[in-house]
């Protein structure tokens, strides 16, 4: 997962006789992409045409559905641009340039601490956005990334694309071809791919890219991914994975289990209430099983002891040196005192954040965002800096479905658990409920409410803080009621949680690197992943499991083996119409030890030429650990192949224009 | 939890002047009982009228309910003989005698381990509770219960009653007033009363019985209660409280969470749904609270800390004699060697055992029970003992109700989470499913099976091995077809890890009984809660959380305060029409220092002199860890006040007759 200012390239030279050069690397660069909403992409024509997985696209088939096309679960096809359909506020940005800003954030931050530290920290933040935004919000989009947990801050500048459409997604049955039970685990049998076009001024954009391979992987070849890690913690303290063990972890599994169970009954209800679910219910199962996965190896394996003791060595090493006491102090002390406090607050805090999902959220964004815009940009939290504004803009503007019975259950059982974890008698369930119930409440918010028509929310986000407090919206005044508790809830948490854990960790991993150093170990760490682009680079091989051998790959000749006929074994019609012309020996999927964690998915899988030769789609079981550490033995990262993606096209799809854009690299 | 042949009468004289005597232990004895299905009670009147709580009586008010009437949730009402029915399913049991037969399991034992030990531990059982019911089943149930984990093994037998039937229950919002979200808080508003009575040859039997004191206890007055808690892990090693935080507390809270959300939307598709789903949504909520509140204590508390201190300290006390190595040698390893074993056979054994649960668990008791029953007593496994036959059989015959919906949904989902836990190609999936989904699955096993009627479960039953195997049921095929697969992990289960852990915890129970007995200190243990009969002491007694006083005593004005008049802050319509005719100041519910736990239920509060002055239904959220440890300063018994109880049958019910019978105490 390294950062693309600082690419191992000795350790590649070394050991795969590959330097990437300057060209190569900003080939990749540009042909690679982020996806707003928490995936990775790339280019892969020069045609603006873009390579992403289906289920990064769920959202958009959804949007463009109706009640006579289900594009999410029959695909969605077109034969020239006219037919291509803008996705709904989906936002692909592509790097544009990395600067590093840990001097001025220090000089900001110097000898500050809690809300002080959080106010001065707030300012600058918004200033270095600012200025690099450069008056052109709709243009480029800056954040702030704080890589090795604060020991460096980095500026990421990305060139934002808002109008991307929909040019081909094959059935969901393929895409997600043996389900959730199939899901983490290998060998698979699946085509999770989209494809998509970056628009503007209504024309294709015309960018780098990357040749597509019609040949995909040979075993055992070095093989790169581009995308987005999106968290990994590598770099946690002893004291706060023991925190994710027992406060966050059980907390978000049970709230996302029970959300789980709710949405599988739902789903049951008619085939309505089953294509209005299937994105969430998708979306929850994929989280429960990443904090499932953590959570095991949280508690299996020897890592919280391993850390204590590095933990400890590391005081040690401070504490040997009187220097070194006064420039790092106490850090893991100050980590203990903040997670104290945190245990303190999160039910509230965190209970009513999760409470406030869907609709409730949107209103929740209104009347914060508002409140933030009538202060000086310096003042504002983050995510509400004038250069950030136009983000929250598209997401209100946007033409999401709205599903009234669904927003009406997510929201009761949200409110229900609230109350439940909160006591009946908490300021913060009476505001929300008074004498009524979660049920009857839910309901009267979900259907007097005006919020699910964007022109409404735009109108208030328009209107301003004046527009909001004159409003007669049900749920703008109920949230408006609760809103000085949450902003005060907030503030505290800000304060008095995540500033002293950001300095302790900025100490901590300053204290680590000057370590590191000390030792000559400096070059061979990378950051915690941030939802920025970085690379990871692997071979293409299998692994051992339970005394196992698992092969790198699976062919079409497999999937049909294990098709059953019963989802979610079923294989759409086209593919049992298309059997005998595909060849069973073609490669379908593939593994490979390139180190990616959620956030990666879509994120290509690129030869040494620069060339595209798989599309990364999940992750072995094992590689849930990965957010904790990375073991080349059993971590596998999963793709698609392009030789099936280019046999698909044409032999299963019939979309000749689209199989020779790829091919040809144009269209 | 004191058992009645071990009382603390020396530390009752001396904090409060108080000795049980004889007589009046046997007195309290044989007004208390047992209901089988989980719950406590007593005769509180000479002609077999027993006090317990409502939700004790919930399935069988669900069992009597039709579309017509709703008496789980509107109460039942009778005033006369004529009218009590008879609880479908349910049995009463009272205690008759206690015998210490640690010496018999002993010499049967000797020197065996593994397979060996668990067919010789089976065979003694067997025989000692076939003598013990001396060839009268129907009248004796004779239960082996394993005392101090094992350092003490006594018989204990009961009086069987199964005619019990329902003489009068409140409405479920009088009994269940807050809900959900007071469960387990306080102070709380409840009634959580019902009133049955034991036949025998068709007329009331007549038994010692509890007098009621219509006045209730005092504040800080001495009060016993006698009942059944369920139980308790106190004397668990720090690697089974490991074990059980690790690996057995995430594993329940999720599979129930699950089902809690799945519940949830179930009762909001229809009325008839949520009547169908109110019991199990109740009982699933409770564990959940329960698993809960034990997880919160494990991960916050230093009880894992302290238990490995004193585990240490106890070997090394062991290992400064031979002649204690060569007793009790290294039961702590051994222990750890179990819960390994344990670690890799969980997911497949329980996870199949959660997931047979509702009709299909119906026909697993089928196969399986008819399946022992063709081996001689003496090798069948505990709950397949030829004095045991006749609960499987009263099971098996009683109308217990039977919802084709909620039991496809349930069992769906059952298969649903195996097939995710296990795999789509494991081999005990693979029998369930065959190359179908779980919800057709579900759907055709609960439309095609005839068990739901007890006529053909007896029939099988009667038919025993060979009606069963020439079955055409298709719930019987296919659980025939899993049956041996699961007999095989249930002997690998039991004779590795159940086995081995029962010899260690016996060697470490009398390791520490011996290391007390060297110390003085042996009088003050009590052994582990095991659902037999104890008795626990307390006071009438408030106690004080987050820095608030709570009061022991609410009363009905605060009830009538604290009605909002929406669920599940409703009063029923008697309760608001008989407002201005009850007494504010009378006291409601009451806490106490007693310690209980789950299966206290139903446990009448008993003062000095013998008397009932309350009904225990409830216990603070602190109460909750009291699985595992007992705090006097945070730890309180929630029981309702015998004077609310007489109040409400005069005045609000109309119960004239009932009221007299418990005043005058026969009918």
């Amino acid at each position: 997962m390294w950062t693309f200012d600082h690419l191992p390239r000795a350790s590649l030279q070394k050991h795969y006789q590959f330097t990437p050069t300057p060209q190569w690397t900003k080939h990749v660069i540009q042909s690679s992409a982020r996806l707003a909403e928490g995936c990775s992409a790339s280019f892969v024509s020069a045609d603006g045409l873009v390579m992403t997985n289906h289920h990064c696209a769920n959202a958009c088939l959804d949007a463009l559905s109706d009640k006579n096309h289900d594009y999410f679960r029959n695909g969605f096809y077109t034969s020239s641009l006219a037919e291509e359909r803008q996705c709904p506020a989906m936002e692909l940005d592509r790097l544009d340039s990395i600067k590093d800003v840990s001097a001025d954030i220090d000089r900001a931050t110097a000898g500050k601490s809690g809300a002080a530290y959080s106010d001065a920290r707030q300012a600058i933040e918004g200033r270095l956005t600012k200025e690099c935004v450069d008056g052109n919000p709709t243009r480029w989009r800056c954040d702030i990334v704080s890589l090795y947990h604060g020991g460096q801050t980095a500026l990421y500048r990305y060139r934002r694309y808002q109008d991307v459409r929909a040019v081909m997604a094959p059935e969901q049955d393929i895409a997600f071809f043996g389900g959730d039970p199939d899901n983490f685990n290998y060998p698979r049998y699946d085509i999770d791919l989209s494809m998509l076009r970056v628009y503007e001024n209504g024309a294709p954009v015309h960018t780098p890219y990357l040749p597509f391979n019609p040949n995909g992987p040979k075993a055992g070849e070095l093989v790169f991914t581009s995308g987005n890690p999106g968290r990994t913690q590598r770099g946690l303290s002893a004291a706060e994975l023991r925190f994710q063990r027992d406060v966050i972890n059980p907390r978000m599994i049970e709230s996302n289990t029970l959300l789980e169970g709710m949405l599988w009954q739902y789903a049951r209800e008619s085939d309505r209430h089953r294509q209005e679910s299937q994105n969430t219910f998708f979306l929850v199962q994929n989280r429960l099983k990443a904090f499932s996965g953590i959570q095991e190896s949280l508690r299996s394996s020897s890592i919280i002891a391993q850390r204590a003791q590095e933990d400890d060595a590391l005081q040690a090493w401070i504490n040997a040196d009187p220097a070194r006491v006064k420039q790092y102090g106490t850090p893991f002390r100050q980590v203990d005192a903040a997670l104290t406090t945190s245990r303190t607050l999160l039910p509230r805090y965190v209970g009513l954040r999760q409470a406030l999902r869907g609709i409730a959220g949107t209103a929740l964004t209104l009347v914060d965002g508002t409140t933030q815009r009538t202060r000086p940009d310096a003042q504002r939290l983050a995510g509400f800096h004038d250069a950030q504004l136009g983000e929250i803009e598209a997401e209100l503007g946007a033409q999401t479905p709205f599903y009234p019975e669904l927003e009406t259950a997510t929201l009761a059982l949200a409110l229900t658990t609230l109350r439940q974890q909160l006591g009946t008698d908490d300021p913060l369930v009476h505001t929300l409920l008074g004498h009524d119930d979660p049920d009857s409440v839910a309901a009267h918010l979900v259907q007097s409410t005006t919020l699910s028509d964007p022109k409404n929310r735009l109108a208030l986000w328009k209107g301003g803080d004046k527009a909001v407090k004159a409003s007669s919206d049900p749920l703008i005044v109920v949230i408006r009621r609760l809103y000085p508790a949450y902003a005060a809830l907030r503030k505290h948490f800000n304060d008095d949680v995540t500033a002293p854990l950001n300095q302790a960790n900025t100490r901590i991993a300053r204290a680590r690197l000057a370590h590191a150093q000390s030792l000559g170990q400096a070059d061979e760490r990378y950051p915690d992943a941030t939802f920025s682009p970085r690379l990871s680079y692997g071979t293409v091989t299998g692994w051992t499991q339970n005394g196992h051998a698992i092969a790198p790959f699976t062919t079409f000749g497999g999937m049909y083996q294990h098709a059953t006929g019963h989802p979610p074994f079923a294989l759409p019609q086209r593919w049992l119409d298309a059997r005998s012309a595909l060849k069973p020996d073609t490669k379908l999927d593939f593994v490979s030890t390139n180190d990616i964690v959620g956030g990666n998915s879509g994120s290509p899988v690129i030869d040494r030429n620069g060339h595209a030769v798989g599309l990364i789609f999940d992750g072995n079981l094992p590689s849930l650990a990965g957010d904790l550490y990375y073991d080349i033995t059993q971590n596998r990262a999963v793709a698609t192949d392009t030789s099936a993606i280019i046999s698909a096209l044409r032999t299963v799809y019939h979309e000749p224009t689209l199989a020779d854009e790829l091919s040809h690299g144009h269209r």
